[in-house]
């Protein structure tokens, strides 16, 4: 198939996004692409097989404040994390047939002109949709916010919020693993019970289900947090804020809840980042990606042990990305959301 | 003197306080004192010489959610550090003469009945003073603040608020001899003249005269901010956050902007944590004072030098302490606030 020109469907972006972004914000495209990179050029051809839903990607939709973090281009189809076959390359690292994982396009097909979050997939004896989870971005993400931030030690009382989710799930089980005591919030009844019943965290309850955030925390947490892994912002963090412990240490690594608002809701209670003695540090996992070998080392014989449980879900062909990805901000995938798009 | 009973004027606080702290908040209570140590105990009674102002003690003014920062007695009289001598000493490490600085009651006499947070004098060739500023728990806060929380390197961009502050000029000055660039905001154009003139800040801005923060340090920052020395809290730490630089750092001092509010104002963007990722610590200078030492080896010399200029105001007298104490949160004070009690 390397050369033939052949038909491409796009995920396009519409126009930035205000509020809860909605399927309509994208339509799908058939564009044609050549599967050939042109002489002398560094870039890579790739067949996408699955492409990954993550929280990060909403801000993205919108004209973004600031200089390091970067909007998606109106008309253009949307990026993301996702798992592919090479069909071509001009790069001195990647080959024709060789299986990636990292940044590519919501497209069947996608010229990648600097695969520099590129990784070739060493194992295959695991689904290759698990680079878009366990092993990949949201893994690292884990890995990196609990281990490298957290400074976690075995005893700790660790809260994660949305906790089902690709990250929260695997905090929780990173957690239990150190000997940590840990709790997690979810927003459904089934995601709650996954919390406790495959993923063994020791409590977990549903925020939608408190009339008060603060007196909840306070009735799984008597003695206080420690840990607190943020994916949500806003009033938990507050809530949390005020349940923290003595040096209480608190990775940001997302703030799922604010990223549809307008304008973010404010956040009250930092005094007790002083009284606390609390710290609190924003991370992006791009920095960390020369520990992935390490953390590969970590998490493979866990698997296989049967020590980390991981649960995905799959929408089934890139018809389905767009509202996939929506269902992420209300909450409608239970585990990692992923696209299938395509057999190797 | 020792072993007579005298009258003792005391600083008793009527009652909790909500919103900005009046001076008729406090009364001056005459009562009496014996300066003699009951035989067998490990108390001092001590002379108080001088008072400091600090803003933590007006979160102690109010009824304190959270166990890690204790109220002050309504009824009773208010304590914070100042610099005293020892009438009489139960306690293995102080002996009468003793000129001592730490946590003492506001009042002419005090019985300390555990001197735990109390340090000798050593060095008596600087105002005694001193000791409730630059060589006492302020010069320390800014010592921890600056270099242990922030790990400031030569020719990064440093902001501090509520800069001409006991702790703010100082912080400005270490930072200017390590090679920052050091921009400060005050409340009034005498502090800003201060910053700039005396204190040597490349830079000072008064914050009441400027209709947009974030404009304002995007004016005095053009790169961005490395390090916020944060002691104001609110609006200030919302515009510092849309400046910071990736992997900024802010240590959180004080929120001083804050402590007459009922209902703190909220923090919008510190989704910034992320994006930027910003560490950003709280801290309290309980837990580092086994670095004075250290602290003294560095800033004695830094006083001879002439490296480090500091500035003090002085109310004179008891009766003025609670004045004195209320008019930090109307920035009156220019420099230290510190209430003088009695010589020698």
């Amino acid at each position: 198939m390397e050369g033939e020109e052949v038909s491409n469907k796009q995920i396009i972006l519409n126009d930035y996004v205000i509020g809860f972004p909605k399927e309509s914000d994208m339509i799908v495209k058939t564009s044609t692409i050549k599967l050939k990179v042109p002489e002398g050029s560094n870039a890579v051809l790739v067949k996408n097989l699955y492409l990954s839903c993550d929280p990060f990607m909403r801000p993205r939709m919108k004209k973004m404040e600031g200089s390091y973090a970067e909007s998606f281009t109106p008309g253009s189809p949307i990026t993301g994390y996702g798992v592919a076959k090479v069909v071509d390359s001009g790069h001195p690292n990647f080959k024709k047939g060789d299986l990636v994982w990292g940044v590519t396009g919501w497209e069947e097909y996608s010229f990648i002109t600097a695969p520099v979050a590129f990784f070739k997939i060493g194992h295959t004896d695991v689904p290759l949709s698990y680079y878009t989870g366990i092993l990949g971005m949201p893994g690292m993400t884990a890995y990196v916010g609990f281990y490298e931030l957290c400074s976690p030690k075995k005893g700790e009382y660790v809260f994660i919020s949305a906790a089902s989710g690709a990250v929260g799930q695997l905090v929780g089980q990173f957690a239990k693993l150190m000997g940590c005591y840990v709790v997690g919030s979810a927003g459904t009844k089934e995601k709650v019970d996954l919390l406790k019943n495959k993923f063994g965290f020791d409590e977990a309850f549903n925020y939608k289900e408190e009339q008060d955030l603060e007196e909840a925390l306070k009735r799984y947490f008597p003695n206080g947090i420690d840990i607190y892994f943020e994916n949500v912002g806003g009033k938990m963090l507050d809530a949390v804020l005020m349940n923290m412990r003595l040096r209480g240490r608190i990775a940001v690594c997302g703030m799922i809840s604010q990223y549809n608002l307008e304008q973010p809701e404010g956040v009250h209670n930092l005094f007790c980042l002083i009284t606390k003695q609390i710290r609190m540090e924003g991370f992006v996992v791009g920095g960390y990606y020369h520990l992935y070998p390490k953390f590969l080392d970590m998490i493979l014989p866990y698997m296989k042990e049967g020590k980390i449980e991981y649960v995905e879900d799959i929408a089934e062909g890139i018809e389905r990305a767009p509202a996939a990805l929506v269902g992420l901000f209300s909450g409608r995938n239970v585990g990692k959301q992923v696209v299938f798009i395509a057999h190797e």
